[in-house]
């Protein structure tokens, strides 16, 4: 067929090719057949598509992306960025992971077949996050090297416990010896000057979290692969956009990180950064290459990125190279979404490999004993950020109990532990919420994922706990002892089991019913998972107790 | 040392730093430490090397090269180039291939250790080049399988068979195959249109033949990596480099493909591609980058083609970015050369496997008997090009015998087989060399490298091949039955064991002998040795008799 000598299966004719491998657009007719480009120019095929005019490009690709912030199946998550014309995604499935261990990289692995969308997964690489919480599995390097080989494992996830890498320990080293020469993704918020070199001189090649342009500098310079991210939260590539020139380019991906199915579809995936960097006044063909080519070549995803004899034929369709609103999007040749309806298969869900709602927990330890003086630690809320500071208050006090305090904004903060039946619970007091009354509870709760609960009583908190337990996980507002609104998420408890819309509504309900508890924080139950989250500063609560995230360690409630 | 808790071992300071990562040129210290950098910023080392501001770059790299081409020894090339600034190059050892098969390979890989330049090998594709030829060995897809995994190894080499593969032989297919995800060069000339789309659909990804824009871009938009070649001859970068933007500079190297000792040493190796590209118009970051950091990851040499932590020290220092020349070259944060002059070590030479002359052969069998009429096929020569011309001529014949004729620039061309002592012997007559009196040989002659020469009667051919086995290969210029010069190239039949200066002078000793003997040619010698490639049109001599080269099949001398 490449040789003109019989028809292909399927011609593109009358294209303008966004061709990233010459860095220009040229009119081409490409012919495909078996899935793959078998050839561009003047073929003849069983079946022609005129695209008149039309621009093709490669499908986007998503260079570091957590699906389980969709709360997503992988089918329903398809859905979502296919009609935005996703073509591959770079996962790190590190939710699953602290759930479920080896079992639920498996379980991903399984569960992202037969899609129109490649998925290819960096191993998790800080499973648990740190020893002062109680996740579902611990992953070891040694684990690691099991499951590298893959051919769908194209490296090692965020290295996030940097300073251990810069130092040298070895539990770290191994893990990137462990990558064999596959990629190895870091996670280095603010680090720069020497600490950063070591860093990159451990193995690391790559970075997500730079949020200004200095330290993006400095990663780019010392040969880091620069993956400009746009989630739901945050946002950077306004801020690193002044960095990237057609001289360094090819050093730079897209990635999201975090997104929520609502945002993923009304605001878009990878076609949403090309759209905003052609605004911020990159060249059109620069950003489609860093959407495609680039995050292909860094993570060596083989036949993918590119329009040419080989590639697979992962195509996206548009009419305006500014606007760039993706009208059809092809998979190995078959039109899977047009005009932002999805049209691929929905192969039924796999099931996970086990239960992960094991609680054993006495609600009589949700209450505090107050001492006679003294302040206590609150953790207080910084709105839109992961980090929290910790704040001195007298507590209000009923009954010799330390209860919430609703006229100063003091919640009750609750985790039990749901992996191992361990029985631990944690209890600390949170502010920022703004809760009046009720509560809301989680088990989104990065990163070990156990229940969280953010409370104005116990009543509702453990009403709240027992409703999450019912439905195997998921997010939950109660009032007044009802459930005001839920979202199921019986998958790990991380994941919906329901349609892509039927997320998004719950998601809106949950968010309403928690705005009219009171909250005004923009994603409540978002703040409400990073709560427990041990390794980021200053004070959190896990099932383990408070703690003190700045030096990593326990601490007591009182000061 | 990378967190600069102790003092690293040397610190290049006040560098103007050529950051082929960044896509910028900016001021920075560099710290080295077990000849890696270990980091760029401000650092304290044991040894410093104040720099004052002068440029600090990666050292170049060839991305395609027959080293054989240089008729010199590992040792001796890393004299003829380091001072130029070449810190890697990546070889073809399709002669040593032919002449020695896997041995000869795997002399190369040993006889290139421990020298301050680092080679890496892409194996032989195609040998023998045809049918047609007796070369000293043959190289299956198996022999290529198994020398793939060396770490050293970075691909299968030029695949000039092209239409057996874009036809798709499977013996072609194979040796694809045993790249395992390596590299896989290409070889194209003037391939274009659909056949070059079959040709990448194989699994092609690079090609150095581009003579013409067109052929170029049409290689460049299949996505096949462009090796930019400026040789002793082949000399490309002028026609290709309007078609170098900085949206596709990423997708092309520099490489030599076949340079001259002498020509290495006076103009330069991949630093004259370099100031060439400049004076073209390309902007100086993006020449450097062609022949640093792209071709390192095209080739995937790990650790190569920049400056950042975890790169090896291969450092070039220069005072003018435009001028660009090569002050000094590091190799692992050691000087070895300065001013031109190379300050490295010269290992001892390391024997060859085996003896490759081996030669059977009749004088008698160099004379041809005349017929009573019909003219004769004559191989024409076009100056500067390896294709040849088909003439036909009335022979002078002397006592029934057809016999050189000076009058007409006719000569008798004699090709002796020199590995299997099989005792074959071609003859044909050629024009062009102009010779007056006595004859030249080689036994460089692509691809087999049997014994070739040419000349004005037998007893100086025969004198020729005497001195060719005495020599145990190597080149020659003979008159009246006396050498007049003479370059010995024991090894292998291909290379000289003399230091580079000797090479230099025996050569320019050579060319000079045989314009004193009447040719006017500008390289006679690579001239011969282009008369016994049988894949290149019109008409070619080997050791099996007159090439019909453009049918591949044997001739007759009467038309």
């Amino acid at each position: 067929m490449a040789r003109g000598e019989e028809p292909a299966e399927l011609l593109f004719k009358n294209a303008r090719l966004v061709n990233v491998l010459s860095g220009e657009i040229h009119k081409a007719n490409i012919a495909v057949a078996d899935g793959r480009v078998v050839g561009v120019g003047d073929y003849e095929a069983e079946k022609v598509i005129d695209l008149a005019g039309a621009y093709l490009a490669p499908s986007f690709i998503d260079g570091h992306f957590h699906v389980e912030s969709s709360m997503l199946t992988m089918p329903e998550f398809a859905r979502a960025v296919v009609p935005h014309g996703t073509g591959a995604v770079v996962i790190d499935p590190h939710e699953y992971a602290n759930v479920l261990g080896l079992d639920g990289i498996r379980y991903v692995l399984e569960s992202s077949k037969n899609l129109p969308l490649d998925f290819f997964i960096m191993l998790p690489s800080c499973v648990p996050a740190t020893h002062l919480e109680t996740a579902g599995a611990r992953l070891t390097a040694d684990d690691l090297a099991l499951m590298i080989a893959d051919e769908r494992v194209a490296g090692v996830a965020e290295l996030m416990n940097y300073p251990g890498v810069y130092l040298g320990q070895e539990s770290e080293l191994a893990k990137i010896r462990a990558g064999k020469g596959k990629a190895i993704d870091g996670h280095a918020p603010g680090l720069k000057g020497k600490n950063l070199n070591a860093y990159v001189l451990a193995g690391v090649r790559s970075d997500h979290e730079s949020t200004e342009l200095d330290e993006a500098e400095q990663k780019l310079r010392l040969g880091m692969h620069l993956l400009l991210r746009e989630g739901s939260t945050e946002r950077n590539l306004a801020t690193l956009a002044p960095l990237i020139t057609t001289h360094n380019s090819m050093n730079c991906s897209f990635a999201t990180d975090d997104k929520l199915a609502g945002d993923l579809v009304s605001e878009g995936h990878i076609d949403h950064c090309v759209r905003k960097a052609i605004k911020l006044g990159m060249p059109p063909i620069t950003a489609i290459q860093i959407a495609t080519i680039n995050v292909a070549r860094h993570y060596r995803l083989r036949n993918f990125g590119a329009i040419a004899p080989r590639f697979w034929a992962d195509f996206v369709v548009f009419d305006d190279l500014k606007k760039l609103v993706v009208r059809q999007t092809y998979k190995k040749g078959l039109l899977v979404a047009e005009n932002g309806k999805y049209l691929g298969t929905s192969p039924e869900i796999v099931p996970q490999p086990r239960s992960t709602m094991n609680l054993r927990y006495q609600a009589a330890n949700f209450e505090v004993k107050a001492q006679k003086t003294g302040k206590i630690k609150v953790i207080e809320i910084v709105p839109e950020q992961i980090v929290t500071k910790q704040v001195l208050v007298s507590p209000k006090v009923v009954a010799g109990k330390i209860v919430a305090d609703t006229a100063r904004d003091i919640l009750k903060l609750v985790v039990v532990e749901r992996h191992r039946a361990t029985g631990n619970v944690g209890v600390g007091f949170v502010r920022g919420f703004k809760l009046k009354y009720g509560a809301i509870g989680s088990t989104v709760a990065h990163d070990a994922h156990n229940v969280v609960v953010a409370g104005t009583n116990d009543a509702d908190i453990k009403r709240a706990i027992v409703e999450l337990e019912k439905m195997r996980g998921g997010l939950v507002a109660v009032a007044h002892g009802k459930v005001k609104a839920a979202l199921a998420l019986p998958i790990a408890g991380l994941v919906s089991d329901q349609p892509l819309a039927e997320v998004i509504r719950c998601m809106d309900a949950l968010n309403a019913a928690a705005a009219k508890m009171g909250s005004d924080l923009e994603a409540p139950f978002m703040t409400l998972s990073f709560l427990s989250l041990s390794p980021i500063p200053e004070l959190k609560l896990t099932d383990q107790g408070l703690i003190d995230a700045v030096h990593l360690q326990k601490t007591t409630l009182y000061a």
